[in-house]
């Protein structure tokens, strides 16, 4: 934690009264869940530490490998209630601790006289600035877990849906040695299906080592490594061969004319995932993948998450949901979605040492919902320390 | 009432066991809204009962005239609170009270545990039998009415809409004598916007008349009638001059291609009305209208609208909402959709000598929603005699 407290110090100056001091408002945040606010003088309050989440293994994917993963966590306050949110920030996606103090600071929810107006409150959040969607997720988060609770039900409930409809969850195995590739195979007993990274040169020889030991179902997430689209086709038969359900970005995200020609031909569905981050790109999506892959530190958040949800399926599309590293903060707040989905990949909190959240978990590697109202949460001892 | 009585009559032998008695079950329904049930061994049940609305004008569409509208009027009761709904069921949209009556005998809503699991219930009604789009309405109204009274919430509250944000409706000016159309203008001095239906021979004549007596903007509905797709352009040129906001279903519902020739061309927004009646119909408009026209008692109710709203935006289209003749039941339904609309259509209510609901009223022409929870009605003093 001495680390998260010099980059906090830093993060303070830069955001001025909006910080909290860690371990201050956060924990002393009062857990009760009166369905109206004592006061109707409430106002939101919203305020954000640094944090560091530390990964069980070395994480590899086509483009890096990393053994931790920085976020941002969120409280908002209101009239006794606190909603918690997060923002990911893996380091290739842009976002950084310091660029989510700078635009939360720049979060006013003060002025907002009530918590449930989540469209126009967004709206306007999402205005504040272009890009920032993890710092955007980390208030939309907090802001569905106090509207949650304000309402005093799960958000499953308010969307109306079933949890007892939640997918199995893929659990990732990361590029490595083949040696280590069958040890964390081993380990995933757990898990129905298993995700795969590929998108480099040994693609072959990760699926066969994995096949060496078990013939679960296995998804494929090439993150963008593959250039020809006759190479990218040959490549999913040969992956379809070989009980693989369907492939993640076979292309880089600029690719439009030939992801569709592979889409067109593909005996897997073809998942957009780096192509499709906000609403506006399901509609892109269409015609061009299968399907879409969605997650909160994509697209703002969970409000334009449920959106997406529902415009894929109306244009009959597949959905993915997926994540970052992150604690069971962020993946709760997904998996209420998740009885409307096809494929689930939430197992971003089972992949880190640190979880300072219980909320959402995985049994016998199914997701299963919280019944607590909002995002379903709680805060652990860990979070105390 | 004597009609409605024979009329109820006659629907109770066919629909047996499910059908109230009109002042039993529903005068004894309690108005307590606790945010959930006394027994958690409680259990949905539906009943309903035929209702006449009594126009206070003939009214005249392009295909038909007539004074009154059968409606069918549904009511869950659930833990001591009761959700209601209603069916409007205009006579050229095919169903009737006693198809009405047939549907919602099949519906067994006894053996759902829990009533917020709307995406469920409402998938499994729905499958019941094709069509019946009404009397599917009629459920899906009076188990959101439950479930936000479960909630102890409004549905745009839920929905996350702003109450502030609600447009001013559309009061419309049926085919008439000019005398007629001039004094109804006269009497629709509280509306900002006047909504005419054309569709027949006499369309210019309609708006001029309309025109020698105010210049409030007008909104149009051919509700089918132009055939011609030179024409129809001609006549939406000719309207544009006129200060018409928009056009709704210039050609037969069957016109695909000549109808996205006259949006290409048009000077106005051209909205599906008889085309786009579900969630289906939202991707087939894109391209051919510039907008929709959503109505509940064509969507299934409100969990479509609300769906069909959000694909509709995403798709970067216009959305009008509508209603048919309709209690302020069903219209208040409607309404908590209405702070994300470009334009309303919903003065259903205000068209009727017997409404027996209060909920969402017209203030200076303005939609103004309840606070109530769920839909936000109460039934009015008229419902008990």
């Amino acid at each position: 934690m001495a680390r998260d407290r010099r980059t906090f110090l830093k993060l303070s100056a830069l955001a001025g009264g909006a910080l909290a001091l860690p371990g201050s408002t956060f924990a002393s945040a009062q857990q009760a869940h009166p369905s109206r606010p004592a006061a109707r003088t409430a106002r939101m309050k919203l305020t954000f530490r640094p944090y560091t989440l530390e990964l069980k293994h070395v994480f590899t994917i086509a483009v890096s490998s990393r053994t931790t993963t920085p976020v941002v966590l969120t409280e908002i306050a209101y009239g006794g209630l606190v909603g918690y949110g997060e923002a990911s920030m893996p380091p290739y996606l842009g976002e950084t601790q310091e660029t989510a103090a700078a635009f939360l600071s720049k979060v006013d929810l003060s002025r907002y006289p009530d918590p449930l107006q989540l469209e126009t409150i967004l709206a306007d959040i999402d205005a504040l600035a272009p890009g920032n969607q993890a710092a955007k997720a980390a208030v939309d988060i907090a802001l569905h877990d106090l509207a949650g609770k304000l309402m005093n039900r799960p958000w499953y409930d308010i969307w109306g849906f079933d949890k007892s409809h939640t997918p199995y969850t893929s659990f990732t195995i990361g590029i490595d040695t083949p040696d280590v590739v069958r040890q964390k195979v081993r380990e995933a007993a757990e898990y129905k299906i298993l995700k795969v990274k590929l998108g480099r040169d040994n693609d072959k020889e990760m699926i066969e080592t994995i096949r060496s030991v078990t013939d679960k179902p296995i998804t494929a997430d090439a993150n963008q490594g593959w250039t020809d689209k006759q190479k990218a086709l040959d490549m999913i038969h040969w992956l379809k061969d070989r009980n693989v359900l369907f492939v993640e970005q076979p292309m880089p995200k600029d690719v439009v004319d030939d992801m569709a020609w592979v889409t067109e031909r593909s005996p897997l569905p073809t998942i957009a995932d780096e192509f499709c981050q906000r609403l506006p790109d399901v509609r892109r999506a269409y015609g061009v993948f299968s399907g879409i892959n969605i997650k909160l530190m994509k697209s703002t958040g969970m409000r334009e998450a449920h959106k997406m949800l529902l415009v894929a399926r109306s244009l009959g599309m597949k959905v993915m949901l997926g994540c970052m590293t992150e604690t069971s903060c962020a993946i709760s707040a997904a998996s209420h979605l998740s009885p409307m989905i096809d494929w689930a990949d939430l197992d971003g909190a089972v992949l880190i040492k640190n979880d300072i959240f219980a909320g959402t978990t995985i049994v016998d590697g199914r997701i299963k919902l919280s019944d607590k109202p909002g995002i379903g949460v709680t805060k652990t001892t860990l979070s105390r320390t």
